[in-house]
């Protein structure tokens, strides 16, 4: 066709690197240890051209060297995701020229001490599998852009939440309902202000005290729709935490269908539920600061 | 060939039913609601022949009927699992003459309250994660065999693990080592002694009681070989439940692997690891009673 | 307690091995090469009761070294599955006197030569994702007991399938069809006569006849019930295969619920299914010889 | 803080819908029935601050309605996804004035017919599980995107891949290699012109041409790094078909290690490999159209 006369194929945006490095680490300072389990991922961004159009890799950073990189970085110690992909995201952008910016992600999976006696003990961990955290960091020489986020945790009301009102249209058979079962994974991302990597933060507790007012403003709020709750959350965070400029939640609407007992002479106010898997409700929302 | 001439194809054991009823039942005798969540799987067994070899349905309890007797029955309640599957079994069982005997499992996911100024809320929850809790009911008119478990729990030890002395042979290529990660998930499952559930026990204590041992013991006792946590686990468990006739233990070895930083110039004293997928060590005993 | 005074607890049931073993072997004889993609788990059995009992590993033949040895015997060929594992089977139970036993899987994963210019390239290969091949040999010294099977298979027929005539009991609500999907991921295992094993079996072709033979019968045969459905084509694979003497069906009622269009003015003759995950049937059936 | 008091909280972007309605549709027009089965996902964009904001839901078409829309459209035919989705999106930003965009997507199923006497049955059907077929529509009134792609197909190339001349850094350990086995899950997405789009397409046809010259790419080029290939795979498509603008490809290199087999006296001339699971390495390269 004429259109491809005029134009020539070119290399468009991309990236390369070593997805999901399991890493765990073991802190033996004292013989109360500590453990960092974090899964990582590093995608480079630069001059790779030759390596697409001719096969030359002599800018390719091996993905296998990046590994390395990041168990070597870890030798020195973790700390919180975001200071440790901190620390390889200025690696990466120095240590060859060509790479120009990195673009690094780490889940981290949280472990509690078994109790033993009703106590912690020193060196025996169970996994909590109450969510896990996560943390990206895009650092391309002049900004860095820090975010954090939960994602997996699983969380429901087993009342305070309506959904009503809606328009009806041909094909709607939905019922209003004032009292609903509202269950969903969170998964939230918020991104740090600038200024606020700049200074210093402490990632961790941020985190902590992050999580928890996402679940109690989830707990505590009466929902009128999933979207109203997703706001809330978001709004509660960005009130809170003037080192957060922005945060985006993603909800599945997990639906809890109430079972029709009838046809067994039998009621059901509002105690059994079928949950069902798919299809669900997909809500996602931004919330974020308007300059005045 | 001859040996077919001589024999006649016949069904043999068979069973049916209908698998994964997620079921979720809120209970709100108070404002202080309870969550119960369970997937529930029936199986039946009995004189299904005509169906296998004619397509005459007249037996066949359709798996929708089973789903829906499932859900039923939670009307009246659903209390533990080995309880609530109980009920069902002894249904199914005493419905239909030609049903004589029903298998039925389940699988419990546990929830706690989030947290909001400090109290647990209400009706808000949130999906721990820590593992999940089993039960199955075979029941055949005559006997009834009670078993009670604990899975997907993932347990981690820094230290106090060795693993030496074992044989080598031409492709034994592992080195000894006398201080190790010990990781593994957690497959418990036990047998409750007939007497026992004829009595009547309380599940959900001795579930938590169970779990709770188990954990410790693989917390508490230094390890020569998985294997031998494994004994203890299961010998720990048969000495404080004399109503637990045998325990089952299945787990992975989670091999995490230290990281070799000698090529960069840095030692590893036991800090860094690799956490593998696959393959794994896959370590299986039962330990039970010996009558004398 | 008194029950638990007249008896001690002592090791029952065992077994440990390594765990998917992702082996894939490159046959490079010709130019044309050909490909061998196997997941294999070993498990032995024997006396490893010091081990439980007192962590002593003087019998622990290490998981690793079992590792190294499904490796090591790939490096001869490795050709059938079955015929692998019995190589191996042989190996670990008489390298080791206390090794009294071996059980032994395999999946293997299928792949086809991608086509270049309508040709099937030398070296270059897709995977088929049609099912999943599987294996297992049992062998205690004396006997071998050979399994072969498909997995991970999904079938669907759209008419030719019939569910009516079920009892009706105060639980029941669905209506008898006279036409419906028939859905499921079909998982089959047979196991080979001794005497077969003795002589000498193509394993290859005849997995590949029992497994057409079984998707010909599942496509052919008119269906009252999927009970039905299994146990035909559990009989068809007998009554061809002398050699088998035994096969196990277990299949998901995949359930394709056709949807209610009605509240939007149309009809729905057979022509739009909403396809369910959870719950669905379990069919589960053993077809063998009884000797005369 | 400061710097919260010049910013008030707003709601950025939104987006709704339901996600993975699975649908199957039987065409019937004649005794040799077609099978389409798609998994499709809806989300619509437009004026949802109120329920944001307020709770109020007089904006929410809600996902229930948009579930049934997809089912109710599929009585009406299916044919081509992206043709389905382009239906789709038109009615729901026409449907509600404030529903000012659409993001929908499909992913498709591929069946086969079983052989029944070297003959295609009817009506019954294999999931051939080569890879899923991805489409998506972007419309927002004005403009329309349609991307159309191809995930999950693993395909893997014995010889013909060479890895070498990559830069060395303190922490590189890699061997340059002139043979390894290459190879990856391949993940393509293609955007169609505006154009193209307008003048109608053969979406199927064009699937299937893309799909079988991506992998006779992948097969027939040699590879000196997998960003080569993947380049190379882009441009065979943009050369080839001028209707589409612009293609990404997403691909993991799926690392088969050489095992060592010289602890066991044995050497390994490019024939016994592990192959590994995590980590792996993540090669991403955009290839597009520049105008002269």
């Amino acid at each position: 066709m004429t259109s491809s006369n005029r134009s020539r194929i070119v290399l468009g945006p991309n990236q390369y690197g070593k997805a999901e490095c399991r890493l765990v680490r073991i802190d033996r300072a004292t013989d109360r240890h500590e453990i960092t389990d974090l899964n990582v991922t590093t995608q480079l961004r630069g001059d790779f051209t030759a390596c697409h159009t001719e096969g030359d890799n002599g800018h390719v950073v091996a993905t296998d060297t990046q590994k390395n990189t990041v168990y070597a970085f870890a030798r020195d110690g973790v700390g919180a995701p975001e200071a440790f992909l901190l620390r390889l995201a200025r690696h990466f952008t120095t240590a060859h020229e060509w790479v120009t910016a990195a673009d690094l992600a780490a889940e981290q999976y949280a472990w509690e001490r078994i109790a033993v006696d009703g106590a912690g003990h020193d060196h025996a961990f169970r996994r909590t599998g109450r969510g896990t955290r996560t943390a990206r960091v895009e650092h391309d020489g002049e900004s860095t852009v820090v975010t954090a986020g939960l994602t997996d945790c699983t969380v429901l009301k087993s009342t305070g939440s309506e959904f009503h009102g809606f328009p009806r249209d041909r094909y709607t058979t939905l019922e209003d309902t004032t009292d609903r079962i509202l269950a969903t994974d969170l998964t939230a991302t918020w991104r740090y202000a600038a200024s606020a990597v700049e200074r210093g933060l402490d990632y961790d507790a941020t985190y902590a005290g992050v999580s928890d007012l996402l679940l109690a403003t989830f707990a505590g709020r009466h929902s009128l729709a999933l979207q109203q709750t997703i706001f809330e959350m978001g709004r509660a965070v960005l009130e809170r935490y003037a080192e957060i400029d922005e945060i985006s939640l993603s909800c599945p609407n997990k639906h809890h269908f109430l079972v029709d007992l009838e046809p067994f002479g039998l009621d059901n106010p509002g105690e059994i539920f079928f949950a069902a898997d798919r299809p669900y409700g997909l809500i996602q929302a931004t919330v974020l600061r308007e300059e005045a």
